[in-house]
This record gives structure tokens, C-alpha cells and sequence, in this order.
């Protein structure tokens, strides 16, 4: 059967799912994507549609570049993630890795291997997704390129930002006594995980909207980054991809210094604390190896103590979990008097 | 069993296979990579191993950027591409559309989605077809991102170029009265892909070698592009991977013209030719249709012919095979004095 435009119509065994991007020439495809941005602005010069695009770099800036990827499989399931939240969190990790370098974003190339069954309904979505966190923090979509794939859905960003000369944040810049601070709060995206994988395991339990709000829509830290970085608060960051427990590795390992971190002290969650306790799990270790809450880890020297008093508000809440330590381990602290070593992140490679 | 290392030993299932790339840790497989980098330039501030790279940006021109994926399974098959060559193909399809807009190579970007039964010497292979082709073009490994693929193997890159402002050639700037002109040869890559495909499927028939290095190992057209830009020979430039119908089409559709293509001053390569017309194909049909040249095509104004004199020996072999015309269509002229629609080319989604 032919529709009106000569494309094979949908096969009968999914009636009920629409076309597919199948259905779509990829001219078309990328026209649905350009009709959900914004205008682009000034500095770009040629943005889609051409062999690359090209732009205009900001004056007296340095120029900050990252790629991450979610794959189908490893990093969602689509059986759970709406497409609006599977574009959403595959530019949120790359923007939260902006944030760590305490720049501001600036565009962003979307690589994209699509399955051949996906309905063009969820591909809108799921650019819509990524379209509107991008408007949210100034980001342009520039570029990109679509691809089938044979197997899972791939979605690759690159993101770039800029940021003042000697305003970078890296991970190395910690030292014995730099007091380690964490954004917000941790442990809510992995109970959030766990919430909707029970949910499609028909496990009758509690779950919090807030904790599976924090999984589906992470929220980038790249106004806590930026103040960070521009007031030289912070001396070493990293976004907490990986979990707190990797981050602190992450951090201590590339500052050549240990930590000592304070289990009374990290600010888990109100409802991923719930959510650990009713599983019978260890809420602390399940708070500081849990992935995917991309806030920001931060180590603050003594010196820079008032410009942190002097952001907080902006900056959004900050708490105190730890210090950077001259021996080489990496110590958590117990209320009932323990310090055993910090539990090993979780590994995206394995 | 354990290795020394306290790693468990590849399984028995598969004993001549050695170490695949899951026995190593994100850390150690991104060590194997900068071991095969040459050292970074002075403009790279901060290179691999924090949550992002950053770099000077380079004064008074203007930033090129491009992404492209290979998937396996769509754009190549591992039963015949060598790993060298996988990761040679996947940065020379981002490095010609650089060419294509008249820009030089500057820096990239590698994401990486493996399954985790790839030998690490493959993967070691990969990034050294991939390192050495960069270095060719004094482009920078400035950073990437790796993961696990639960299905086929994706290599998606983002390249970064440079170019003088008012010289970065577009698709969309030829006028009728433009001449067209190629780079190089067509046909050698799709009738090399043929040939290994013949291989594997124990097809007799003569093979090429020039045809499959082509296929294999592309050469992007980086010079012909810039000397093309910076010498304003070229009105409009695009590259040919989806082949030269295709390019043809898009170049005409972004310029506003048609255009008329001389069958018999295609430079079809020789071997491409043979083996064609061995196989019962049209080769001229063939040539045309055919993807992964990676060569460019080229609109020059009549008024630009003595800057394209100039720049022929340096900018590699240019012949002219047609024009932009005012009239819409797109027609190819053959010897017998036939003129018919120029075949579509291919599309990578479907």
C-alpha cells in the first residue's frame, strides 16, 4: 500500500504507531528538528544544512569542548524514558561537564543513530527535549548528523562553552585542607532508576516523583559552575556523572591528594533515603555510588571561604561533605565512629 | 582464573581471541590511545583526562565544525574492514567535509561505543588508523568519550576546523554559467566495497587493489579544499560521500540552479570501470550513484578560471565535467546524445 507521497505505508502488525523516521527523507527529518529552535544567533555564520557549519569565536575567551553519548541499553531504557527525557539527559550530562569547567555553553553538534521503528512522533519529542534545555542555558544546535542504526538508539552531543582565561575549573587544583562542598542534593536520580525499573518489574512499591524527576530531567549545575569558576571560588570540580564516591576519587587522584569524607554530613535526598531504607539497602553507600545526579563536586581552599559565603545564595545550595587530606586515601567517616575506605564508583565501561 | 592483575582471563570460548577491551578500565583504554598521540600543541590548555578539553581559539578566523558516525552494520562491515581502517574512515568523513568548506584541520573529538567483545588489539589498531590519518593533517585528539555498545560498534567523530573569514566555501554559491569540476577519480570506493563484499561471499571475480585501498583508506581532499577557498576559485564546494549524483544535486538545490553533467568527461577510475562493467553494470550509473569517494565537487565562475590554472598542479587532479544551468534540472548528457534526469543518489537513512 502506497500513501499519497509514494512511501510505503506503515506495516499492519503496528497499526497503532504512526510513521516511523523511516517514513522520512533525511532532509525532512532534519527540517522537523530546525523547526523546534530558536532563530540562530549572530555568531553563527552557516549553521545546518551545509557539509559543516561554521561560526564566530567569542573574543578573549578560551574554548571549551566536550562529547558524551547515551546508548539504548546501557544508558536508557526506552521502556521507561519518554523521548522528551532521553533528549533532555543526553544533553544534560554534556552541559553538566560545562558546568565542571565553571564555562558557559555556547553550541552543541547532535549526533543521532536512530532504530528504523522509531515513531516520528518520539524523535520530535525527544529533539523537543533537547531543544528546550538547550534554550534554557543559551545553547545553540549548530550542527549534526542522523544515521540509522541497526541496533540501539544512539544519541551523541557535543557541546562547546567558553570561559575567561584562568576562570577554568579542572580536576586537579585541590590541595591538603581544600574543604570539598557537593550541589544540591545526592542519591536521587539512582532511587529515581531504580523507582521506574521496579515500576516495569510490576514491583508494587513507594516511589517519589521527585526522585524519578531527578533520573528523567537532570538538571545541569552550569549557574553554580560559572559563578564558581568567574569568583576563582572553587579550586578543583568535576560533575558527579559517576556517582560522589568516583567523583571523589576523580578529584583527590588528579589533585594528588586524599579526602576525607563525612557520611553524616552528604545531603542525600529526603525520598531516595525513603526509597534505599525500604529496599533494605545501605542508604549511604547506595547515595554515594549512585549515578546519573550530575551535581557538581567542588573543593574550596581556605582563602576563598568569603567569595563562597558571598555566592551561596546564587550558586544554589552547597554543602560542606569533606576535605582534601596530604595521605593519599580515600576515607569516609561514620557517625557511629568508623572510617572505612570510600565505596568504588560505578564503571560506564564494564 | 585470575591474571596477575587480579582480572579474570579472557573465557575459554574464545582462547585465540587474546584481551578484549573489556579486561581494561576506561583509564587504561584511554591511556593505550594517548600512548599512539603525538604531544599537543601549545593551543590545547587542558587536553584528555578531565571532564572536558579546552583550547585557544585561533585568532581572526572563523570555527568549522562537523560531526559524522560510522555505525557498524550500516556504514561497515568488520568481516572486511580492518580495525586500522575503521578508524581511518571515521575521521577522513569528517575531515572532508572540513575540505569541503575550505577550512583547516584543527581539532578532534572521538566517542566511542564498543561492544565488549572487541580484541584491545583491534581497538588499539582503530585508534592508530585514526591517530595517524590526524597527524597526516595536523589535527589534535583533544578529547572523547567511551562506552560499552550492547550492539554494533559506533564511532562517532567531531572534527574542528579553521578558516579566514569570507573564505569558507558552501554548498550554495554557484550561479548558472559555474563550470563543475571533480576532484580525483569516482567509482573506486563503491566498486572496492563491492569487491570485499564479492570476498566474503566467495564470489570469484578479479579484484582491484587500488579500488579497495579507496574504499579502505579515503584520502580526504584537504588541500584542493583550501587552495580552492583561499584563492576564491571556487563559488561552491560539497563533498561526495553519499556520491557524485547526489553532491550534484544537493550543490544545485542549495545554489538555486540546474545542472548538466558530460557523461564522458567523468573521471571514472579505471579499475572501478573494469569492474563494473565485468559484474553487467552500467559503470557510468554505477560511478555516479556510488558513495564513500570522498572527493569534492567543485563550481568555479567563469571569471575564476586563471586563479584555477594556478592552483591545478597543487590542488591535485581537476577535471571539468559540467555546468551549473539556470534551467531547474539536473541532466546528464551521454555520447550517444541521450539527455536523461542524472540518477538520485543514496541515502544513508533508509
Amino acid at each position: 500500500m502506497q500513501s499519497e507521497t509514494g512511501r510505503t505505508a506503515p506495516a499492519l502488525s503496528t497499526p497503532a504507531a504512526g510513521p516511523t523516521v523511516v517514513d522520512f527523507t533525511e532532509a525532512e527529518l532534519i527540517a522537523r528538528v530546525r523547526a523546534q529552535l530558536p532563530k540562530a544567533p549572530d555568531w553563527v555564520a552557516l549553521g545546518i544544512g551545509d557539509d559543516a557549519c561554521v561560526v564566530q569565536p567569542e573574543k578573549n575567551r578560551l574554548e571549551v569542548l566536550t562529547v558524551d553519548a547515551l546508548i539504548e541499553g546501557v544508558h536508557f531504557d526506552r521502556a521507561f524514558t519518554p523521548p522528551a527525557a532521553i533528549g533532555h539527559r543526553a544533553l544534560a550530562v554534556n552541559l553538566s561537564d560545562i558546568a565542571a569547567m565553571g564555562a558557559e555553553p555556547r553550541l552543541v553538534l547532535v549526533s543521532l543513530a536512530l532504530p528504523q521503528s522509531l515513531p516520528v512522533a518520539d524523535y520530535d519529542h525527544m529533539m523537543g527535549g533537547l531543544a528546550a534545555l538547550a534554550a534554557r542555558y543559551g545553547a545553540h544546535v549548530v550542527g549534526g548528523n542522523l544515521t540509522r542504526s541497526p541496533g540501539p538508539m544512539m544519541v551523541d552531543i557535543t557541546v562547546t562553552g567558553t570561559v575567561k582565561p584562568r576562570r577554568a575549573l579542572t580536576r586537579g587544583g585541590a590541595r591538603p585542607g581544600h574543604e570539598l562542598y557537593v550541589t544540591g542534593t545526592i542519591g536521587a536520580a539512582s532511587a529515581g532508576l531504580e523507582m521506574l525499573q521496579s515500576r516495569v518489574a510490576s514491583i508494587s512499591a513507594p516511589t517519589d516523583d521527585d526522585c524519578i524527576q531527578r533520573y528523567l530531567f537532570p538538571e545541569p549545575r552550569v549557574r553554580s559552575g560559572l559563578l564558581l569558576g568567574r569568583t576563582r571560588t572553587a579550586s578543583a570540580c568535576i560533575d558527579l556523572s559517576d556517582g560522589l564516591a568516583d567523583a571523589v576519587r576523580q578529584l583527590a587522584g588528579a589533585s594528588g591528594t586524599g579526602a576525607r569524607i563525612d557520611a553524616e554530613a552528604l545531603p542525600i535526598a529526603a525520598g531516595a533515603r525513603r526509597w534505599f531504607q525500604s529496599r533494605g539497602a545501605d542508604d549511604v553507600h547506595a547515595a554515594v555510588v549512585g549515578g546519573d545526579d550530575y551535581e557538581l563536586l567542588v573543593a574550596v581552599p581556605p582563602r576563598a571561604r568569603r567569595q563562597l559565603a558571598g555566592i551561596l545564595g546564587a550558586a544554589g545550595p552547597l554543602t560542606r561533605i569533606g576535605v582534601c587530606t596530604a595521605e593519599p586515601d580515600i576515607i569516609m567517616h561514620y557517625p557511629d565512629g568508623r572510617a572505612l575506605p570510600l565505596p568504588t564508583g560505578y564503571s560506564h565501561f564494564r
